[in-house]
């Protein structure tokens, strides 16, 4: 299955320009890391010439790592002034279950612009299958646009069960993460979730909505929380904006749990 | 900070599709999970009433997700014959520390190919620093195309440090993970690696490689390796494409650890 090295096809057509890709890439890496750990504190990157210098590359192979990161939008270049950090990026840990605004207590302030919060008296299947409830046994539905110091950093959708639902559906959505509005009108503490994290391009409806090109990349999350008790109670598709947030794991060697 | 819901604005040219895009999204992301799920087992997903019937969407909504999952490489559609899953999704937990290969025993044969596999005398400066050596300490570097059951799934460019890295060097690149490699040739156990996770779009150089469109959504992972001791190791830049595979985990409530 594994072809050879030199295998022909459409190799080709970049085969000349692999070693300065290669090279453009692993620039790009090593400042996208470097962008995501907070490194430039002013926002200004190093100029070409430096940056050449400390990655090992040519001005060429620089050039073609800002243009990548600037595609994606984690940079704006200005003649005159030089490189800049666009917006900075934040981690959100893998590890422990938070909400958005609990994550970024700290960084900046997340508010919602609430699309839709609605009790309906019919679960979509799929939904009420994750959920583990009958369709006819409704829930609450919300779509949440979150916006963090003034730009959208995420758009939720939310399916909650209908006991669960009830209340949040009273609380303050455009100020507060669903989770503590769960926990504080329930009395009960949310448990664990599954998270499946999908890497996806930004269509055009969400693209307005989040306010990226259409054909940026975002993450796409699909996250089940359950209750303390093990009861799925919030399924919820989240979109992204993969300029402003990577995601963080730590991982460990062992037994698979 | 937060706009009102009636803002002007951006809005403008979208809101009447609105809400259709949103039933397609909600389609398309309940879609996306069950192929993740592996829930279509001969490959064959429902016709467009039937989707359109589970999902509680119109058919209109329901053609609309199919063409967002065939833009994301997840499906293909063929008159006559219907909608059939593209490729398998797997999933790739982030809890444990895994090779690929590892992850995917009983799935599929990861195989190797070795772009590049060389010592050097000196690593780039951004690496050193992660692996918190000098830069004339040296290292290897590889470069590896990964391939499942014979398409690409991954570009993965490593460094390790001196001592680890000789031993690897020896190995069977081609067929083995890195992770088995070192402790196989320096008798000693991984013990964490710490994990970023971007979602970018693919650059022409990657696309090629990895056989998907310029443009096209993929997981770019930061990921470095401790021995058991705690020291770094192995610094990794991984891209992943996002219609093979899909990230895992599973989060808990509780303290920040």
């Amino acid at each position: 299955m594994q072809p050879a090295v030199d295998a022909p096809g459409a190799r080709s057509d970049w085969v000349s320009s692999r070693p300065r890709a290669e090279r453009a890439r692993r620039v790009a890496d090593g400042l996208r890391q470097q962008v995501t750990a907070g490194r430039f504190a002013d926002g200004m990157l190093p100029d070409e010439r430096e940056l050449a210098a400390r990655f090992g590359a040519s001005r060429n192979a620089v050039r073609e790592a800002l243009d990548l990161l600037r595609g994606e939008g984690l940079i704006t270049r200005r003649r005159g002034v030089g490189t800049m950090v666009a917006l900075p990026k934040y981690g959100h840990g893998l590890d422990r279950l938070a909400g958005l605004a609990e994550t970024l207590a700290g960084y900046g302030t997340v508010t919602n612009q609430v699309l839709v919060a609605e009790a309906v008296t019919e679960l979509p299947a799929a939904i009420a299958e994750r959920l583990n409830v009958p369709v006819e046994a409704g829930g609450v539905h919300l779509e949440r646009l979150r916006w963090l110091d003034g730009s959208p950093l995420s758009l939720d959708t939310t399916y909650l069960t209908a006991d669960v639902g009830r209340g949040v559906l009273e609380g303050d959505l455009a100020g507060r993460d669903v989770f503590g509005l769960i926990e504080e009108t329930t009395g009960r503490k949310l448990g664990h979730a599954e998270v499946t994290v999908h890497a996806v391009t930004a269509d055009p409806d969400t693209a307005a909505l989040l306010r990226v090109p259409a054909g940026a990349a975002l993450f796409a999350l699909e996250r089940l929380t359950h209750l303390g008790d093990g009861r799925p109670v919030d399924a919820e598709s989240i979109r992204i904006r993969a300029d402003r947030m990577a995601l963080r794991a730590t991982m460990h060697r062992g037994a698979r749990s």
